[in-house]
């Protein structure tokens, strides 16, 4: 087992009704600005319970985030809090909501350009804004976690970022959030989930057996409770299960003591930045190309998981290769199109396009084992055409 | 699921060399008082490693901290931090130095008898003593959890105690240092954290699917790697995974929206109190015998451990009674006798007595469908002989 750290400082409040607990959470006479997306929280009615919960706050509102939060619309918020003397700051939404405002708590006191944070030439000091959030779309595990994902609108650049500091100081997990979602977010949060411990998980074989386990624990239920969930959003063993499945997937428990890949997420991000793909479609597109490809490096790892969570039966070999047949048919089983081809039109040049962008950033050796080059890259995108 | 909150914020770090990060964890200049227990530590090179580390702080050292930490004992430790002016505790050893120093924390600034937090007619304030731990032995989960048990001698009465504010700043596992650990500890710890596990699981069914995939998952890690362990505690894989195993059987995770049992332990504490037993023998004693007892209540959760954790077939009836001698077996192979007749002489009259310290209590009603009563502890304990 590898050493590490375990520190998450996050206060996480799960079930119903802990909305109305704000209060006990946020400073008296502090000033509040409410960071949320594109509206929906109006009409779900989210909104609403929020601002009962805060009255007598002094509130300042911050709409627009939208899904892959742009530079560009962030620093408007920092910009408010700067002139209007903000001191918490509550984000309402999803993973796209909640990275946007980690970004934004980061930037406010940052002493350069905060650019500089998304391409890693400036840290993250200890003078954050600190911030609280409010789930309303489980997915990403932003609500206990310290990173977050940010989009240069002016470079098309996805770019990723993270520090101790940047822990929500709570969330506030009210599964019945997700009765009003569109099916299709639930089937994007389900695959996001299972992908985020994949790439946890599907690596080189290693010793850290707990967390292998624990990992299989999440995807089994996953598994048995995603193509449900979609169908009935207001069943609340469904939605818990699936909202807390999603803080796990992601909240730096399951990375302790273990290699991890990460490398779907890599090239996923460029397809999201090239053609607007969501998030968790292009997941599901790179994986099963990508588990295909460096099938050498994973293949003990896919034999015990087809085995563990499949109840496969056979050689390594074929249950391996099983295992990633079994994946690319519980995506779709999600709703998911697994290739790029279902997704998007003039995909021609992607795997040439995103390996170029690869090796403009010098992004050889990606993968748990470093083995993932720039042909690599290549092979797996034309698979996944 | 139950509603719940998951909040802690112990800085856990885990793996070889860890120790010596110690002053990067404790604030310079600050006075230590380093509690521990009967010398061990002296002898398995913990101590020189912990006292090079802290090479620079003033340092006072309070040792004979005993197994089942007396309320008397610590009330020493209490007097020379109030004395002393000491301003941060490290407390170096197993669950009852843990735990000690947990209690130690709690009183000094506690504003009556400070036996009163044991009889929760106190409650633990918010100006506790800061303190961290360096772990020499697995078991109790207690480096990552906020309560502890303490011991009145006067009284003979083991209590527990807990509050939010009692979680360890940091904690700092090595798997390497049970390498000198006596057979007998590491078998107790092994059945120390299984039995943890099964009284946040082996509860009335519900529908918390992750939380039972997870503990699933310590218990078979448990009986992967237990019986290897302590042959072979210099084995790095056994070692690890033994020690992130305990702490994750009770560092707050597994509770979290499942009913939970606990019984076995309260029942087991008289044992201890009446005989010395060791505190997870007193558990291999109780537990087989609680689940017969309490067969109805708990049978559906016992097939379904029964199929998952040991793959028995059949029907839920013979796989729920199996599961039960299939643990009962795994805790003799463990090293435990799971009889009390083969742990202590003299033990007629324990049922009788312990059921009498029950009513006297006024505990009724225990376990998660709040339907252990003092005729079913008789049972329990007689069934145990």
């Amino acid at each position: 087992m590898l050493n590490f750290q375990l520190y998450n400082p996050t206060n996480y409040l799960f079930g119903k009704g802990q909305i109305a607990k704000l209060p006990e959470l946020i400073p008296a006479n502090t000033k509040v600005l409410l960071t949320y997306g594109g509206g929906s929280i109006k009409k779900n009615g989210i909104y609403d319970q929020v601002m009962t919960a805060l009255k007598g706050y002094e509130i300042v509102e911050f709409s627009g985030i939208e899904p892959n939060p742009k530079y560009e619309t962030l620093m408007k918020a920092v910009e408010i809090i700067r002139e209007q003397k903000i001191g918490f700051v509550l984000a309402v939404g999803g993973g796209s909501v909640i990275d946007g405002t980690k970004f934004i708590s980061a930037a406010v006191n940052c002493e350069t350009e905060p650019s500089d944070i998304l391409h890693r030439t400036a840290e993250v000091g200890k003078n954050t804004i600190p911030f609280g959030t409010v789930l309303t779309l489980p997915a990403t595990g932003s609500e206990m976690n310290s990173g977050g994902v940010v989009t240069i609108l002016a470079t098309q650049e996805k770019l990723s970022f993270g520090s101790p500091e940047l822990f929500p100081q709570f969330s506030i997990c009210d599964p019945e959030v997700i009765i009003s979602l569109p099916r299709r977010q639930l089937e994007n949060g389900v695959v996001d989930a299972y992908m985020h411990v994949l790439e946890q998980y599907m690596t080189t074989k290693h010793d850290a057996l707990l967390q292998d386990r624990i990992a299989e624990g999440v995807l089994q239920t996953l598994i048995e409770i995603g193509p449900s969930v979609v169908e009935n959003p207001s069943d609340y063993t469904l939605a818990s299960n699936f909202m807390w499945s999603c803080t796990m997937a992601l909240n730096g428990l399951l990375n302790k003591g273990v290699p991890v890949d990460w490398s779907t997420h890599m090239i996923g991000h460029e397809l999201t930045a090239l053609y607007n793909i969501d998030h968790a479609r292009t997941l599901a597109i790179v994986a099963p190309s990508l588990y295909t490809v460096m099938f050498e490096t994973k293949k003990d790892k896919l034999a015990q998981y087809g085995r563990r969570v499949f109840d496969l039966q056979g050689t390594d070999e074929s249950v391996a290769r099983e295992a990633i047949v079994k994946t690319e048919e519980f995506f779709q089983k999600m709703g998911m199109k697994t290739k790029l081809s279902e997704n998007t039109e003039n995909y021609d040049d992607t795997a040439k396009f995103v390996a170029d962008r690869f090796t403009e950033r010098g992004w050889t050796g990606l993968g748990e084992a470093k083995n993932i080059g720039v042909d690599q890259v290549k092979e797996i995108l034309e698979m996944s055409y």
